[in-house]
Order: structure tokens, then C-alpha cells, then sequence
């Protein structure tokens, strides 16, 4: 049997191992279009910011090991273009202007997403990088070094643009953030992106919201100049990291359904609306835990996941995935920023009577020393009682906190269940109520 | 309406103070036998650790402001003595040698526990310590600087055991640890108590396990001698930590149920066997949310809790409490240290058909500098796939990461949901699979 698999990174690599270690007889094939399989993508901006690593470093395997090691057939510098579904032949065109055509008996899409670049002049200058694989990070850290950059105009300020702001003051460059809208991370509770905004301006960041972008020009000193309505920002280079659209122009074409955002539609076994066709990884949508609905939140661990779950069904298992929580975490300087589930306003949107609390506590017990404020945010459910949501910024502590609500939605619990439970306690780590038992109890008291 | 309550600290206090916030009119008394009041016992390692902090920084809420702005009628230096279940009446004598009588209407007994000294000779030296309550935490940390302390025997190698140790190696305080029985913290799986061991041992302490005590004597330097068959360690102060014992003879003595360890035996709404009377807080036993049965792990968490649910429940509520799951954490030297839910012999004891695991992976993302290994273990049930419990090891990212577990075992999570969980992936702060879940990934072929 021939599984054939586009796209050579998370889910993709994650599929051809796990469907060959389940089956040494089945034949495997990856085509990946750039030279780059299986990396660290989300490591980049913390590789960017050490230039005595090599990029390199983020391969967590090479192309070798899964070719020679592994069996796969896998082939880099191979982009596909169209699948038949007809005949099941994927084919393309190689880096050396080649054409190429394989069968397959079961097929995955994992093109993965790409970064989004505005379709306005001048976004296409030299200088003007986006972030999403590891040829465009290679690219950046070249121009980096190679330019001498002494100053940086991130256009976005999601998780890429924050990551990357802090790589940059890291390597002491100076950095200006810009964006179309108004809000600081608009996804985000108030109180707590006031703290994260405050943080990163106390790096000498500034932070310009709400400035449409124009266009980019080359300035008269070989730099480039970001130009909105009422503002120019100047710089030697320019990060567009407004976010990012899965790569499913491929199974548009092919006639396979598409969903929100245009990823490619599954079901929870990955199967796409064509049976002997997988999508997974950050071309694909995903069923949110808390809403039931489908969402598009790409993120490397579902990526991986979802690969797996790929290879096992190829294989005749019944493998179901019960979806995604949109639990995510960033640093940004001295800051550990975390999300699980709805916002308020998504909630609303979702149809709950939604019910929010922000309450700030501590990282660590009365009277401990190095305890820093913990903020934490909790959405509910008037009319269930369920937990929805939860976010959580500080200093300590924030990243791994919210697994304990990501675990509650994924069991549905309620948010007195939730307030029920037996956290860990002891005072280098936490007041003896947990921050998030504090929101929990406070969020009780309106539901 | 009076209630009245038994022991001024965690339980009591917490009862107190949202009784009356409840209820305004209520009357509160409470007797507490020692000085202090609603103070972070938890703390005290840390605290005598700094001989720069007062040991009295651990109170969290003075006496004065429990009399004077909340309207309690706070008791210090009030030891009850007797309940007289029939009249409704508390009575006891004071640090003054007056007799005391209280009727109540309800009863709370929240007397929390003793640490346990063997009926040896030699431990009723002076110099020979506990640590249990303030008191006790002032007289060590006085102790350790009118004296000069340079050496100090530890009897014993549990949670406080181990958090004094690293307090008094901090102190430049040279640290034999002893013990009767041969293995190193008994509840922990091998592979994990080892690396906790080595930790230990690198930080200058010696472990002798397996060694009974048989008597502490004076030496002719007017020091202490633990003399056990086969060796003897000297020091200028010995501190037993082997354990706490309920403070359940008052409410035996007044006929009411004991349970495992004597234990007060209470129902899910804290009720003792009398119908007014209550008892919360480390004198009180619990059901765990995995096995349903009653267990005796006295914590500070549950302690409040429950002081909180008496409070609700004297007010006309109904409140019960789901359990505990047995969450702990503590920090010794570099290490954290986790546990939640049951142990593979706790778990075959309790009829499950358990199965164990043990991983390690890493702290941080793969090629992200700073990482460092973390030990995870985890339980789980054969016959209906559930999750049992869990622990971990680790230089960060532990203590936090335990109560992922704990929140699914309050949920009653099988090993698959959990595997399933949308956990948080940054590259500072965990692998892309997070090590709790490569665990349940390993676990998930064994069941």
C-alpha cells in the first residue's frame, strides 16, 4: 500500500514515522517543498536571538535518518501541485524544474500555514521578512548578521511578533511594533494585556496600535520605512507578523472541502471530505472542546497529534480526536503569558451566558520570598455552571498553571468542580489557594 | 446562635472568619491552646531558614484583627479539654490554670495534628525538636542561634524532614538524616526517589536509612547523641520529623467516631458522628476522589477548604466536599518534587489492576538552551482505562505540572483522555509533548 504524505514537517514527519513503525511493509512517501523536514519552527525566534547557534540546530531529525534510518521515501524540494483524486496521483514539480507524479492509496495533506504578507506595495522589498518556516528564519538571522541591524519594524503583535521582539532587544536591536488595530492583544482580557503591554514598553519597545499600514518604502539610506496614514516608522528591516492561513489552495483545487479560515475540513479522524484523503497539521480545522463547533487555532502539539492519529488510521484503527482546547503559552521578556479555552466575548459569541473574573494574587505564599503579582482571568457558564475559559499572566508559574483548566475542559467540568480541586501546595511555589482556585471561587460566586 | 470552635489556625480560622462573614450576627468563639493564630506553618522551613525574618512574619492574620475588626471572640492560650456532647458545652483551662466553659450550638474541632515523638529515651532532651506549630518553629530557629548550632540530626526523611535540611545546609548547618526503615521515600517509585537521593547526597548531607533509633543521649560537649544498634551521630540539635499524629483524643474521649490513623472520622459535609459537631483541618479524615475510600493526608489546602464548607454548612448550606486526590509538592535544594493521586502499590492495595510507567524527558523544547531532566511517573487501571496518579521529578516545571493530573483525577479522566489534552507548548517551558503526556502516550500501551 502507498501512503503518500505532502508536507514534511510536524504532522507530516509525525504520520510517515508512526505509519511505518505500525507497518515496516507499507510504503511511505513525503514530499516536502522546501529542503527543511521535521524542525523546531516555534524554536526560532529563541535561536534567532543566539547567533552562536546555528539554525540548524532546531532539525530534530534529519532528512537522512528518516530516509535511511526509517525507510521513508522521503523528498525535499518537491512541491505539489495537484492531486487527482480520481486516480489518487499527487504530482509536481521539483527545485530543478522536474515534474513528478505518485499514486497513492491513502494520501495527507500537511502543507502546513503560511505567514500572511498584506497585498500592499512594497511588502515584497528585500528586508521585508515574514516567519513561519525554517528558510525564512535561516533568512532572517542571515540579514541580521549580515546587515549589522540596528533597528526593527515589527508589523503584528501575536505570539511571533512578541517572540521575535524579545529575540531582537536580546541582540540589542532596537525594536518598533506597529499594527492596524487598535487593541493589544485583542484576544485577551483587559487587565492582563495592560501588564503584558507595560512589560514589553518597560524593554524599550514602543508599541504603535492602530496604525493602518500603507506600504513600505526603501529610504535614501538603503533601509526601509513602514508608512501608515499618520505615522512612518523606520528601520534596516521589517517582520510582517500579522498571522498566519493554512496552506489548502491544493485541496480547494482537488474539490475537498474547506472550513473556517479556509483551513481543509476533517472530521475527528482526520479524514477529509475525500475518504482516501488526511489533512492534518496547520492546513486543517479542528473541533474546540469547549464549543463543540469547529475552530482553526494551529499549534504544534495538535500538528503532531494529529499525525499520529493519521498514521493509526491508515492502518485500521478508529482513532477520534476529541479536539483542541486553543491552550497556548509565550514568553515575552520577564513575562509568561497563557490562554485555554473561550474568551469572554467567545463565549458570548458561542451562545453561553457567559459570566469573567480577573482577580491578582501571588506566585508564591504569604510571607515567601521572590513572590511576584499572578493575574488570572476565568470565564464560566451562568447556565451550566461550566468553566470555559481561563487565562493567567505573571512572572512564575503561568506556563504550567494552565494545564490544570486546559485538563477541566477537556473534561467538561464545572467551575465548582474545578474550585474542588486538590492543587499542590507549598510555599516556593504557590499561596496554599492556588491563583486559579481564588478565580474559581470568585467566578462561583457569579454564576 | 453560638459556634464555637476548637484550635485557631488554618481550619478554625478560616471557619471563624466565614462564619461570621456569612452570618454577622453569629457568635464566634474560638479556643486556640498555643499564642498564635491563622499562621503559614507551611512557611517555617523557609522562615528559619533567614535569620534576617522574624518567625512571626508567618502570621497571616493577627489576633487583633480577628477580635477587633472581624467581632470574633478569639481565645488564645485556651486549651479545651472537654466536650460534653449531651449539655452542648466545651470546657477546658487556661495557660493561666482558670477553667473554661463554652455551650455551643455547633461544635467544630479543628485541632489539627501533633508531630509525632517515639516513646524513646532521650527525646524529651532539650534540644531534641519538632515542628509542627509556631511555637515549636520559634523554639528551633531560637535555639539554632543562641547556640551556634554546627550540626544537626535529622530523625527521619520525609516532605518536612527534607525541607529542613536544605533550610539548615543554607544555614552552613552540617545535616546527618536518619531513619528506621530502609527505603528512601517509600511512596516515590525507585528511578524518581534516587535522583531526589542523589540530589540530597550532593548537597553535603549523608541518608542513613534502615537504621532503628534506639535512644538520644547528652555527650560529654554537651551535645546530643542519636544512638541507633549499629551507629551513632552526634549533633548540637536533634529534630524528629517522622510524622504527625491527629489531635483526636478530645473528640474520642467525648465518644465521637475515629477512623484511619485516628483520624476524626467525618462525612462528606465534615459532620462528625455527632450531628453538631464538626471537625475540619489536619484532626479529620477525608474520602480520596480515586479510590471513594476515607484517607488521612493532612494538608494545609484541605484544611481550609473545609473550614470553609463548616462555615457554609452551619449557615444552612449543603455543602459537601468531592475529596482530595492526595496532591503534594515540595522543593528540596534544586529539586521539585510532585505527587497526586495513588502509587502502583497504593493502587493494587486499593483492587485496581494498575500498571506503571516511567519517562524522562526534558524541561524545555528540544535544542532550547537551559533544559533539564524531568522524571514522570504515572498510574493507570487496566480494567476501566483510568488514570491513577502520578509523579514527578524535576529542576523545573514540576510543581505546577502535578496538578494536571490532579484536575483529571477529581474529573475521573481515563489515561486516553488525558493523553488527549490540550497542554500548553512554549519552548522555554516544555517539549512539544509534554512530558506528562509522552507518560500517558507509554502508559496507554501497557493498559
Amino acid at each position: 500500500m502507498d501512503f503518500v504524505i505532502i508536507g514534511g514537517d510536524a504532522a507530516g514527519m509525525s504520520a510517515a514515522s508512526r505509519a511505518k513503525r505500525n507497518n515496516p511493509d507499507l510504503r511511505v512517501t513525503v514530499m516536502e517543498k522546501t529542503l527543511d523536514v521535521s524542525y523546531s519552527a516555534c524554536g526560532m525566534p529563541y535561536n534567532i536571538a543566539d547567533p552562536a547557534r546555528d539554525i540548524s540546530d532546531l532539525v530534530v531529525r534529519s532528512a537522512a535518518v528518516f530516509k535511511e534510518k526509517q525507510g521513508i521515501n522521503l523528498l525535499t524540494g518537491h512541491l505539489a501541485e495537484k492531486i487527482d483524486t480520481k486516480n489518487q496521483i499527487v504530482s509536481g514539480t521539483t527545485r530543478e524544474q522536474e515534474k513528478f507524479a505518485f499514486s497513492y492509496d491513502e494520501l495527507l495533506i500537511a502543507t502546513g500555514a503560511a505567514a500572511i504578507k498584506p497585498d500592499l506595495s512594497g511588502f515584497d522589498l528585500p528586508g521585508v521578512m515574514v516567519l513561519k518556516n525554517l528558510e525564512e528564519g535561516r533568512l532572517i538571522k542571515d540579514y541580521l548578521k549580515i546587515r549589522s541591524v540596528k533597528k526593527v519594524v515589527i508589523i503584528g503583535m501575536g505570539y511571533i511578533a512578541l517572540e521575535m521582539c524579545e529575540a531582537l532587544r536580546g541582540l540589542n536591536i532596537a525594536v518598533d511594533m506597529v499594527k492596524p488595530r487598535p487593541t493589544f492583544l485583542p484576544w485577551m482580557v483587559k487587565d492582563l494585556s495592560a501588564v503584558v503591554k507595560a512589560e514589553i514598553e518597560s524593554k524599550g519597545v514602543t508599541l504603535y496600535s492602530g496604525h493602518p499600514i500603507k506600504k513600505i518604502e526603501k529610504t535614501d539610506t538603503a533601509g526601509l520605512m513602514v508608512v501608515c496614514e499618520d505615522l512612518t516608522l523606520n528601520g534596516e528591516m521589517v517582520l510582517v507578523a500579522v498571522g498566519v492561513t493554512p496552506n489548502s489552495m491544493i485541496a480547494e483545487k482537488a474539490g475537498l472541502d474547506l472550513g473556517i479560515e479556509r483551513a481543509i475540513s476533517v472530521d475527528k479522524g482526520l479524514q477529509t471530505s475525500d475518504k482516501h484523503i488526511f489533512a492534518a497539521g496547520d492546513c486543517a480545522d479542528a473541533y474546540h472542546v469547549v464549543t463543540g463547533e469547529k475552530t482553526y487555532i494551529p499549534l504544534a502539539l495538535r500538528a503532531n497529534r494529529a499525525g499520529w492519529a493519521v498514521a493509526d488510521n491508515i492502518g485500521g484503527k478508529d482513532v477520534k480526536l476529541s479536539g483542541i482546547a486553543g491552550t497556548a503559552v509565550f514568553k515575552v521578556f520577564d513575562l509568561e503569558v497563557a490562554r485555554t479555552g473561550l474568551n469572554y466575548e467567545e463565549a458570548i459569541k458561542s451562545g453561553f451566558d457567559a459570566e469573567e473574573v480577573v482577580i491578582r494574587s501571588r506566585s508564591r505564599a504569604h510571607a515567601h520570598p521572590g513572590s511576584t503579582p499572578i493575574w488570572v482571568q476565568m470565564v464560566g457558564d451562568k447556565t451550566t455552571g461550566r468553566l470555559l475559559g481561563s487565562q493567567m499572566v505573571g512572572k512564575e508559574g503561568v506556563a504550567h498553571r494552565i494545564n490544570a483548566p486546559a485538563v477541566a475542559l477537556h473534561a467538561q467540568m464545572t467551575v465548582e468542580q474545578f474550585s474542588q480541586s486538590d492543587l499542590a501546595y507549598a510555599p516556593p511555589f504557590s499561596p496554599v489557594w492556588d491563583p486559579m482556585l481564588t478565580a474559581a471561587n470568585q467566578l462561583l460566586k457569579k454564576l
